[in-house]
């Protein structure tokens, strides 16, 4: 019910929580900074791993499945990479549980202490790429193109539900080839791949660019992105691809023999989203009255809700809502009857406006007399009586609408969103009063970049891919720069 | 490749290890107890995912996500749940790395140090029903149905691929109810989809029972399996199915008021089956050239392998195996076309063989001549050359004759390893000479089932669900018994 749920002009960060909360998507857990992802979550969930894993088939991915613990002299092989992860490990140093001789309950077996102690995977380059020495051997055995559904675990002493917790849930994409050229490739393959399942499917806009070298993943030659603006003028990194080079090659030696007669290192690259990609579905579209889902990814599209008296009316509407699913269900249509007798018309409403079920369908008497139903649209919340002929059509129609609609929409607020600013004084009044994307130029330096996020909490989201050569001077130096790049306040 | 495979008959364990090696399902992995499953063996593990999974909602489920970390103090509410867990437990004290002062490399931060330890989850009972605890309040909220994939952790000194690993992957359902009766229903409805998915989909015959005490998992009233016999005589426990009574109710306090207005404990069950499903998959089927893979479960039904000499013949017979996969592919049938020229027919055709793809079809120059294709069965190890026509209706019922021709010869098998005996002599030595199963009588206590365990190695699998009362006396201490019960030596 969207009762109690603040309005996100007044509080957007507690309308986020009690929205996750009451829609049933996820709860705090016992475990602090880990979360309970709920049926009506995690059925989003599965609904962007199929469509995704979909899509990593069709460019030729396989998916596979490596261990959850990785040795820390593992983790150690390639320097960045255990620079970027060691301050956020979860570290297993036992293997055995026993009742304390005092009497105190269950203890830690200090008999049961490892040899070596084992790292929740952060992320499974390592792991991985220890794997690969032994898979790869020649040309033949390239490109080599493997994707992990998993959970991970990064220490987060402040959490928030889908955006940051410690454990989560996600893809992680590790591929090897023959040459730079190929591994680039690959790399911008998939980067593709998400901003279209970002588009296509979540109807979220985002923007592609490269991050600079201080945003970069630890290990990464380069590291490429999506980022999407949510409808509080922050931004969020939706998605990443990483250009790898031959860093984890080196690391664990692996080398092949290539077409030529040589030995080479492979060059890698590895890309993942996560169910951060929930939240950024959430902040996208919904609103004060709760969730709004693309119905590419509702688990329920179309709910319909029986406007009863008494029992006989219940039977007759029963017959036409049957019907009536027959026909969407002919049509792929992901629909549900709601005939319980346990709630009001009213209060029905109400939940599936907070559960984001793009389309509501109503039947009373009088419908049923004079053969019509009521539809209300969840994006719009707008309603209408329409005949009950060639409804399976009409609603079909209407959630390809509904769909583009919400893009529409997200796309026309980033668009009133983005400023261009061309003075430090521009930018920081920006910032504070509109918010969102501020386009401006910058010198290139990570020291200019650092001290504008200590200054103002903006970092560099991207280098846009497609941005347009355009000279001027840093806002923040004066130095000269090339082009502008993409400032924003992030979660 | 089959070049040295074991012989089953002379090393059966040596002949699983390889083949699953060479057959490229799983390899180990650097941390002692896991292993690493390959594409091949995972893309196994996606179909019988997918498969249950359907039965699993259609039977009502749905599926959520609970964290991997279980903290200590929750797994020793449930007694006899600790009891059997805590000696096998991944233990979680810390979550951070840093560098060592001394400069030793990368160290355990003793800053770092948890307040209380976390657990790596052996199996959920424990965290999912904490969480039980606020989503029952009233009957209206049962009965509760959910399923979860996850991967879990249960410390294992000597392991096996797929059979036992430390970390391995599975589904637990986890459901609660407003009576006794609905619960118990619940978990022999599970237990039957299980059955169902081993006969039909694995192609393997599955004994129904109930363990005794001695064998029920930590903390349940009755545990429900499935017991299969593989090929070396032993048994494999491939499924079970929990009736937890209030058990976990009571130590989670999780109650709910009932229609009639009181309040009581709910009542619950849980199931699982894993990743050593497909131990048993390949332990029941395969023989000395490598696997055998019934069709509803492999990953390439069918796989199209060119006879050629020269490039235009190459060119001739891609047309023609184009045509067929088309053909096939309507037709739903997942074939693959192996074009490639680094490799020799022979070699391609022992491959196969190796990986089980039950049909293979050569095309050769006299075949575009003759319009024929050589069909080769793999559960047979038949050859025929048949005509061109009708090739898709002919395979698809080749495919579902193999899957019948599996499960018909591995019902056979225990047939004829199923022996009833009525004397402690003739016991052992039907276990030391034909092995498998054993249907004898038992005075139904502990005390006898643990002295024949330790002096034969074999255990009480199961007493039949479907067995036939049948007065009689135990084998080992004489006393009377109402029926007889399956004994077996075990993986």
């Amino acid at each position: 019910m969207s009762k109690g749920l603040p309005k996100r002009a007044e509080d957007y960060s507690g309308w986020y929580n009690e929205l996750v909360k009451k829609a049933d998507l996820a709860e705090n857990s016992p475990v602090r900074g880990s979360m309970v992802i709920k049926p009506y979550g995690f059925s989003i969930w599965e609904n962007m791993q199929s469509a995704l894993d979909t899509m990593f088939k069709e460019t030729g991915h396989s998916n596979a499945y490596f261990p959850l613990f990785i040795p820390k002299s593992y983790l150690s092989k390639e320097a960045a990479h255990v620079e970027g992860f060691a301050k956020e490990c979860a570290v297993v140093t036992h293997y055995r549980l026993k009742n304390d001789p005092d009497g105190k309950g269950l203890i830690v077996d200090p008999d049961a202490k490892l040899e070596e102690e084992l790292i929740v995977r952060p992320t499974s380059e390592t792991v991985i790429w220890s794997s690969y020495k032994n898979w790869i051997q020649s040309y033949r055995d390239l490109p080599l193109l493997i994707n992990q559904w998993a959970n991970v675990v990064r220490w987060e002493m402040r959490t928030r539900f889908f955006l940051r917790t410690s454990e989560f849930l996600w893809q992680e994409g590790h591929t090897a080839h023959e040459t730079r050229k190929e591994a680039e490739e690959e790399t911008l393959r998939m980067l593709n791949v998400y901003a279209k399942f970002a588009e296509e499917f979540m109807a979220v806009p985002v923007l592609k660019g490269v991050k600079t070298e201080n945003e970069r993943f630890a290990g990464a030659v380069d590291t490429y992105c999506i980022e999407a603006l949510m409808q509080d003028g922050k931004v969020l990194q939706a998605g990443t691809s990483h250009f790898l080079g031959q860093n984890f090659a080196k690391a664990f030696d692996v080398q092949f023999a290539t077409k030529e007669g040589g030995l080479d290192y492979v060059w890698g690259t590895s890309w993942g989203v996560s169910t951060r990609l929930i939240g950024g579905l959430i902040m996208t579209h919904s609103d004060d009255k709760g969730l709004v889902l693309p119905p590419k990814l509702a688990p329920i599209q179309v709910v319909i809700v029986p406007i009863v008296r008494d029992k006989e009316q219940y039977n007759a509407i029963g017959e036409k809502a049957e019907s009536i699913m027959k026909e969407l269900r002919a049509r792929g249509i992901l629909v549900k009857y709601d005939d319980r007798d346990t709630h009001k018309p009213g209060w029905k409403f109400a939940e599936y406006e907070l559960k984001g079920v793009p389309i509501r369908l109503a039947i009373g008497p009088r419908d049923l007399e004079n053969n019509t139903v009521e539809i209300a649209r969840r994006d719009t919340l707008t309603k209408e009586l329409v005949k009950n002929e060639q409804l399976g059509e009409y609603l079909e129609s209407m959630l390809h609408d509904i769909q583009k609609n919400l893009f529409d929409r997200a796309l026309k607020f980033r668009e009133e969103h983005t400023t261009k600013v061309d003075s430090y004084d521009a930018f920081k009044e920006v910032l504070d009063t509109k918010g969102g994307i501020v386009m401006a130029h910058w010198d290139g330096t990570t020291e200019t970049e650092l001290k504008i996020k200590e200054e103002t909490k903006a970092t560099i989201r991207a280098i846009l891919l497609d941005g347009e050569d355009e000279p001027g001077k840093c806002i923040y130096s004066g130095k000269p720069s090339s082009k502008r790049v993409v400032f924003a306040r992030s979660y």
